[in-house]
């Protein structure tokens, strides 16, 4: 069995949990969380303050780091890299290969393991962008993110004052897709291909047309975009729109022979984008024990992870079942 | 630069020729031929004979074999393994342990590296399989083929008494993919998910409608499925029929806890199935060469084969660039 810990407990690591009970040669430690844990509500697993982390490096073979990219895993990697095997989703893109440096002295010191950036993406959209790349390498590589709910955008929304809650939707211009797919050579701007549809409650006495304005002009978030925005009353939000369903697509038209169109797509529709990723960083961590085990140690990304290391089947099972 | 020889000069060989010269990092060594080299029309490369292959063992570092499954592979992929490191695609998926096994054991006794199966069907649909499967072990994949040449059901349509010339499509049963995409649980016959188009060309005088009946019955080929038969000219058929596209779908449908869907599909459309086949074995080929220079000696499929080694670029590119 490999035993893991969940280190910080949100809606990923609760993913993480319920990821694991569908898999059947891991069991769960415990959740780590900064909060007192007898205030944490889990699904069954006992739960643990950070500081006894620590004590259980001999009861744990790999640690899933569930915290967030912007101030938790920066730190939190390497920090716990010391003592275990880890993955994490950091996935702060321009930040990766720093990220990954850190990672990788830390491991390499102290004979661990980590995936590092593991998801959708950063994840396996990175993968298919790199296998599509290599067999096509003459071609362009487009990715399309949703439908689905941006948190950075929703929380850009609920800054703004006068605005209660908020939450904003990503999504794909789907006939830029179809276009590209029938071979169309398109020069997209960013305002091509994405739409932006914002569902906004305000607080009484807001100025409806303003905060209008404000949205749909804000830098960097939705001036570059088509936006729409509906206000609505904080009862419909709650009901029809406190899901986080994300997807998106990776799609790379190559060329053969005068230019023979040859076109790969891969597609993901995520009722749960937060239980998804969970799945995703679950697998890998069988890998990283995996690779643990091999004393391969240091930092990792999926692109360096052989894909029959994230199975529980042997590799003859593999090439019976899936060649 | 990867220095590589073509054994059989087919349409794959063809289009590895091809695909070669879109990979800067590569170059071909010449086509190795059971013909005689001056009838072989190569796209530049020097034709040569089989037997002279054996005296190149060190202009070379990977042989793309390029025969087909039924009768080539089985005995040339071991053969060629004893000297040089090689590439197949040997696709008849039942035979693969087989194949695999004895490869193996040549590759290690002779310290060469192989991988096997190679293409899309094995090779990058296997891959997708494993991929979707390891990350939502509580779900179902399906595959669907096409729309396609498939060049088995067309050679069966032209060894019937009659017929001079036929082209057989395998068209996915498109309702299907969109209603399992919507979470519809279906239990799907064979005739359930794909049909069978037929494009016919008839002797002077054949009877068509006994052709059309012992076409839509004939076992294993046509008699599962919803069968069209279209009789057509030479004219027409090497007109509208002669290019070889193919593609398909791996289309796994999980869920996560409480039922929560998450869909994952890997879609291929491909105008030259040869091509785009060539183009998997030509980046696997670099993949071949790395691991050789590892020592990593010994078969290999594509599920074992960490994602980067397919790419020229190096570890940071990659992370830099793909992540």
């Amino acid at each position: 069995m490999i035993k893991i810990a969940i280190v910080g407990y949100g809606n990923l690591g609760r993913g993480v949990e319920r990821s694991i009970k569908q898999n059947k040669d891991m069991e769960l430690v415990g959740v780590f969380t900064r909060r007192a844990p007898e205030t944490v509500q889990t699904e069954g697993a006992n739960a643990f303050t950070m500081d006894q982390l620590k004590h259980k490096k001999n009861e744990i073979d790999v640690c899933i780091l569930c915290g967030g990219s912007a101030t938790d895993l920066p730190t939190q990697t390497p920090e716990w890299t010391h003592l275990f095997n880890t993955i994490d989703s950091f996935d702060t893109h321009a930040k990766i290969p720093e990220h990954f440096a850190k990672v990788d002295q830390v491991a390499k010191e102290n004979q661990t393991t980590s995936i590092i950036s593991t998801g959708w993406d950063p994840g396996l959209f990175s993968l298919n962008r790199l296998y599509a790349q290599s067999i096509l390498p003459v071609g362009e590589t487009n990715t399309f993110w949703g439908k689905g709910v941006s948190q950075g955008h929703s929380d850009a929304l609920r800054r703004i004052d006068g605005v209660t809650d908020a939450v904003q939707y990503t999504i794909p211009n789907s006939e830029v897709i179809e276009k590209l797919k029938a071979g169309e050579q398109l020069n997209l701007s960013t305002r091509d291909k994405h739409f932006r549809e914002c569902f906004v409650v305000l607080e009484e006495g807001a100025n409806a047309e303003n905060i209008q304005e404000e949205i749909v002009s804000m830098p960097n978030y939705f001036a570059d975009y088509d936006t729409e925005v509906h206000f609505i009353s904080q009862a419909e939000l709650d009901q029809n729109h406190k899901k986080m369903p994300h997807g998106g697509t990776v799609l790379h038209i190559g060329t053969t022979h005068e230019n023979t169109k040859q076109v790969i797509e891969y597609n993901l529709q995520l009722e749960s984008n937060p239980e998804f990723t969970a799945s995703v960083l679950v697998a890998y961590a069988r890998a990283c024990v995996r690779l643990a085990k091999e004393k391969q140690f240091g930092a990792y990304t999926v692109l360096d992870i052989p894909p029959k290391y994230l199975s529980d089947r042997t590799d003859e099972e593999l090439r019976k079942e899936l060649l």
